[in-house]
């Protein structure tokens, strides 16, 4: 992998230094933290100190965040709700979870998509509502408090923490039905021994990423995005940089570019030692349209020639240059081999 | 902690060195395995590597075993059946799944016992099986394909990996309901994120687990049991060596110890250094008798006497020796007290 460049962010992030060490001290802890002894007791304290920086991350109490194996997971506890609408350019987490039935509805809202890196807050509702902050938590100011949501959520590995944790956002009152059952963990909203490990990663994480946040790191990421974002769009051709001009991820990049494949820039990149894609990671083995570009009001034919790029903290200025340099000489031969 | 004898296997294990190894190699990884570029196809090797570990492990097929964040996870597929009925000694995560309906019922149905360590086949049933093998992977020989069962839960964290990962064992060519969904990962039986560094330790832990089974390490860790057994039974007072001279997990002892309450007993051995169980894990804050032992006949009162003590492979002789001075000295000052 050596020389390879990175920009694939918002599918999953590299581990952060600190997530690292947090989970590699996790690993001598012997306890359950059901148990009462002083073994299961060290390692509830672990749970309850991750607990309390994912809390102070996203601007909620700590007794407000149950731990999940991910935001998948979170969002499946709308299965204990009969009625769910959704937004159409929602994560497909939540998109599979809009079923009409009885009720005040409840409305499943994308804050930062994923694709785009388009911001958008959630509109009024009479009913309860659950914030996808996914791609949000880390790289935007976010407060769960301030929100007004009933529900949040939320995933370690994309703001630096280990794939496979999460958290579900419950507001304090608010009540959810518990997804899995059969022990009292996380207050009985969610039973299962916890992945301590990975929650301490996660801890750990959400404390480095706020501080990275409030350090303005992502206004040099943002430059990079931007410096990258005039570089692709020189190719002329009638590229469209999605979302641009409107509030959007600092880190995001979501180019159509006429002519040339999505699945095929993805391809063509790789073999030039670049990693970026084509839509989310989560369906990024099927070959199709992105359904949120269409939603956003993108023919298919456009809609199947986007990529996302998306930087983090790590990237550098001269990873940036060379990727652009390469997709402009990429692009001018997809062009010419077309024409 | 030093000094610390831990004797709750059951409860949860301590991290195989191998585990460890293969977790902190993954964490190096940044792809998300549903990622088509060369970052994401290592991840995704890394967990199709663990699959055919854990595959080897629970003899199965590497395609019959999907990832989960663990039993209760893996349990909670029952859900999508109308009928389910359970063993009524069966864990909380498949007792808490028995629901009357329409259908041929799926059994739930646990084959080693994690309070007492018993081993029991499943009855001939007309329908599903789903056999709960979490205390059995590693500690006894099983082999999924020649159980005839339907579906299998495993967790990694009983036999030296990780907590909060797991698997469900499917049956080739038996449908089951994806719990979680919004994305295609594990064939579209479970979407989200894949745990990787989790499953490398999952993986890992099972191959380990295989080895040391193969090699005749629990039958050293019987050994043990049966002097501590001997040890303890040698209070007199009519102490009952639960599930004595059945088939038993090789490391488990459940002792009622008449007159000295079960909770009590945890706390008084916790203080005198050594960590063990009245009951699971999950259930352990709640302080009443078990259920387990009620369903295999004993009254109220002796239920709540039981202490659950489980060694492990990394257990020595002299802990169990301690344990046992340790532990009849205070019994006798509990009756003495009683007195």
């Amino acid at each position: 992998m050596r020389g390879r460049v990175y920009l694939d962010w918002n599918a999953t992030s590299p581990l952060r230094a600190e997530a690292r060490v947090a989970m590699i001290a996790a690993m001598d802890l012997a306890g359950n933290p059901s148990s009462v002894h002083a073994e299961g007791r060290a390692a509830r304290a672990l749970v309850e100190k991750a607990r309390a920086q994912v809390a102070a991350a996203v601007g909620c109490k700590p007794a407000e965040v149950v731990f999940t194996s991910g935001a998948t997971e979170a969002a499946a506890v709308l299965r204990g709700f009969q009625h769910v609408v959704v937004d159409p350019t929602a994560h497909d987490c939540l998109w599979s979870q809009a079923r009409e039935g009885q009720g005040p509805a409840v409305l499943g809202w994308g804050y930062a998509n994923n694709e785009t890196g388009v911001i958008a807050e959630a509109p009024a509702h009479d009913g309860p509502v659950m914030l996808d902050i996914v791609q949000a938590v880390g790289k935007v100011p976010f407060s769960f408090a301030w929100s007004g949501a009933d529900m949040a959520i939320l995933s370690a590995h994309k703001f630096g923490g280990p794939k496979g944790v999460g958290a579900l956002i419950v507001r304090d009152g608010f009540e959810v039905p518990a997804l899995l059952t059969g022990g009292g963990q996380e207050m009985g909203r969610r039973a299962g021994t916890e992945n301590i490990i990975g929650i301490a990663g996660m801890g750990a994480a959400a404390e480095a990423a706020q501080r990275d946040l409030e350090g303005g790191v992502w206004d040099r990421v943002a430059e990079f995005r931007n410096i990258l974002d005039s570089a692709l769009s020189s190719a002329g051709n009638n590229t469209i940089s999605v979302g641009k001009g409107g509030p959007r991820l600092p880190n995001t990049l979501n180019l159509i570019a006429p002519g040339w494949k999505g699945e095929t820039q993805v391809m063509a990149m790789d073999l030039a030692g670049f990693a970026i894609s084509a839509g989310s990671a989560c369906s990024s083995g099927k070959v199709r349209a992105s359904r949120v570009l269409k939603a956003m009001g993108f023919d298919e034919g456009l809609a199947a020639q986007a990529i996302r790029i998306s930087l983090g903290p790590l990237t550098e200025k001269e990873e940036v240059e060379r990727f652009a340099e390469a997709w402009l000489a990429h692009y001018r031969k997809a062009l010419a081999r077309a024409a």
